[in-house]
């Protein structure tokens, strides 16, 4: 039941003018294997690094890329494609190369986090749906992580279904926020498909259909005595809510009890709750807090004592509200030609932060033996193969004086297959090994890679070979600048 | 091959639990005719009103509300809910009543823009997708219509598809910026199926593809001579694009012809670029100009005399970037028992501004004759009828003594019925008609309403009647808050 609407025609309408137009060019570019890269440039809320998500949807986009005969009919109808081309689309097969950072890895700005290799005009065509699946995820991922770091422990639940930007931002957005670290969403789809428990309590609504509060509290934990976390502020919550809960729960003792405030101060009411219901002897009863929540928000009740069991957060995290765009962005950084020259590519840019990396490229990271933690990631060229395993210099590329020398360490490898000659070569893990492992490898990073305000820059270093390929091409063609 | 993904489940999970509850409790809670308002508290970007959008979608979703055999396995293996409920999800038929406020009309806080009348069971159970796609299309129109007005006259395409929070925020945000007054989106599958119409350009890698920028302008108008539109940033605008374009247009002399500039100073670069272009005679080619742009940035870039065309807008309006959430509830209004008592319900809260209006109301606007501009909207009980059509008495709520007489007016009913005992009464104009419809709409506010920051407030007062009864509620149940 999963959804299986075909994406093939998401996409800008410039991919198929670009596509057609390669297809038609005499200098056979169609046929140029061409090498993207996806990157960032900023981590949203100027984090210290953002979390990959959303390699599973990517290959599930890929793996079913196919032009029907609508798609074909619509394209002919706009008139300005050729009958070969059409033709092509409807016998198109991928072939391409790809390699991605797994999901739940931390990861950084410039280094790819995506890279694509195949003849220009399919390379070229999935840039679209690439960035839109790795941003959404990665965006989302990224706030939730931030969110949990600031619950310190306590469960966070992704509330946000209503709120979310159309259906899909629902479901994957609730996908995401798991990988990020919350525990469940109230997005009962996510559960059915994606595997990402769902799990919710009662509407203020439900409150107002009985004659009394009393009433509502006890029909429902009457029903759910496994679970019963009643709503309490639909009337007041110190004057009304919580003395009809606890005499509720003391009259049917539920299994696991709760009570949810979705209103007011944080810190006051919850201090004063969870100071009533330990003197009625109650605890066990956990405090759901359900608010306008987000990482600073809870940061700052946290310090100020707020009594909390648990949070539920909505729009802030399903919109990544404080600011709701990843920007990666996907580039061109070699072309090979049918006659075997390669052509390293990058974009000059008058703004030197939009210059980019050229050829074709691979990351590593570099983690101390000593502590396990994340040391640097350096970029480098693929023909250079992996790093010597004994010591390494990097360098800063904007202060190349700036030199250390490593030693006591792994090296991973960032990048892993996902197609070979169009070809799915990888499975996803579950979403609970997703989440495991992004947990796992947030650990790696150091405290202060973790503070939400001006975090300490995390090392993504380019390899002398590859910094001498970019300081080449910049003194070649810089001058046109 | 529109979307035909299956959504009945993409639900908060307790609507489910709700649901449930209500089915099994002894109060007969299940066959209570309740009432529900979606309405909203605030304009996004603190505007002065917002454009209503996805009726359509939202019909889409109660026309095939339907728990399939799947659906029911899943909510079996939750081990909450009972098998009576489950089968009567199974023979699950929608018998609500609906009122919406047609697609593209300018709607302002409090008022309902949805009305749902029905068993409290399946009232209750529709909210998330009411709120999930009115919300979201909501916010993307509203966004669009604020940036058409900003670009006074001149054309704006939505960009932003790589940049959408998922593949529904792209295309369904493609049909929200279109009725907010886009010209056309990148999206091609929004066109598709939508009838939006798709356009597009090149991208960097087009230009960086050839051997030269030359090469790459000559090989693309050649093939779209009807519409080149050369994107002349990739390394220089005005030492190589420019004049590389413009030696182009000269040799091919396309029909229609264009640069696009993505990067660097608009203001000055344009202005250049316009002189250059007619210098050499090229007066009809047209600048088109996508870089994080909004509003604010395009009014500001006009105001200094910037030279534009047409203008491609991408991440901030497709996500709604400088407010991403448009924050419509869902809130119980009335309840009828079976013995036929009717109850008014209203949420009381410590926030004044959260109280909510009860009854079963309707929504008026007043229209002057002799201006043709909107003059109020009153919100009133539906027992009450049509306001008389000669003289209306309207007041501010929040200050009864100030009252105004209307005369000369005339009365639109802004919610219209959708559905009658669950079957669609309504067929949704064309795309393009809502777009027209919302021009005409927009055209009927004031000046002093359209203005981006502190705009006047309009006014939306309550009927006599509905202020009574809503102050005999707070007199009643009041000092509970």
């Amino acid at each position: 039941m999963k959804d299986t609407y075909n994406t093939t025609m998401l996409t800008d309408f410039y991919e198929i003018t670009m596509a057609n137009g390669y297809f038609q060019s005499n200098a056979e570019v169609k046929d140029y294997i061409a090498t993207f890269d996806m990157f960032f440039r900023r981590v949203p809320d100027n984090g210290g690094f953002a979390i990959m998500a959303g390699v599973e949807q990517l290959i599930d986009y890929l793996k079913n890329l196919k032009f029907t005969d609508e798609d074909i009919e619509y394209l002919r109808g706009e008139g300005c494609f050729c009958e070969e081309f059409l033709d092509y689309l409807k016998n198109f097969e991928f072939v391409c190369d790809v390699w991605a950072v797994p999901e739940g890895t931390p990861i950084f700005p410039y280094e790819p986090i995506v890279t694509v290799k195949g003849p220009a005009i399919q390379a070229q065509f999935i840039e679209t749906m690439i960035l839109l699946t790795i941003n959404h995820q990665s965006l989302i991922a990224t706030k939730a992580n931030r969110i949990v770091r600031a619950a310190d422990g306590r469960p966070v639940m992704e509330f946000g279904t209503r709120r979310a930007q159309g259906t899909a931002a629902a479901i994957f957005g609730a996908r995401a926020s798991y990988i990020g670290g919350c525990v469940g969403t109230a997005c009962a789809i996510a559960d059915r498909d994606y595997g990402v428990s769902a799990l919710g309590t009662m509407a203020h609504s439900w409150v107002q259909s009985f004659d009394s509060e009393y009433e509502a509290f006890y029909e429902y934990t009457k029903m759910y005595p496994n679970n019963a976390t009643l709503l309490i502020d639909t009337y007041n919550v110190l004057s009304s809510g919580l003395p009809n809960a606890i005499k509720v729960f003391k009259e049917l003792k539920p299994a696991k009890m709760g009570v949810r405030i979705d209103s007011g101060d944080i810190t006051y009411l919850t201090k004063k709750t969870r100071q009533i219901l330990d003197e009625a002897g109650l605890q066990d009863c956990a405090i759901v807090i359900s608010n306008s929540l987000d990482e600073h928000l809870i940061s700052e009740v946290l310090r100020e004592g707020a009594q909390i069991s648990s949070f539920g957060v909505g729009e802030r995290l399903i919109t990544a509200k404080s600011e709701p765009v990843f920007g990666g962005v996907y580039k061109l950084a070699q072309i090979e030609k049918p006659d075997g020259t390669v052509i390293p590519k990058m974009k000059i840019s008058e703004n030197v932060e939009k210059i980019t990396n050229p050829g074709f490229k691979n990351v590593y990271r570099f983690i101390g033996k000593d502590h396990g933690k994340a040391l640097a990631d350096v970029i480098t060229l693929r023909s250079e193969g992996k790093p010597s395993e004994d010591t390494y210099e990097i360098f800063d590329p904007n202060a190349t004086w700036k030199r250390k020398t490593l030693y006591d360490y792994e090296v991973k490898e960032l990048l892993v297959p996902i197609f070979e000659k169009g070809k799915c070569v990888y499975e996803s893990p579950s979403i609970s090994e997703i989440r495991d492992y992004c947990k796992e490898q947030v650990a790696t990073l150091w405290d202060e890679s973790l503070r939400f305000d001006n975090p300490q820059t995390y090392k993504v270093d380019l390899s002398q070979e590859l910094f001498d390929l970019k300081l080449d091409l910049l003194n070649k063609y810089g001058h046109q600048g």
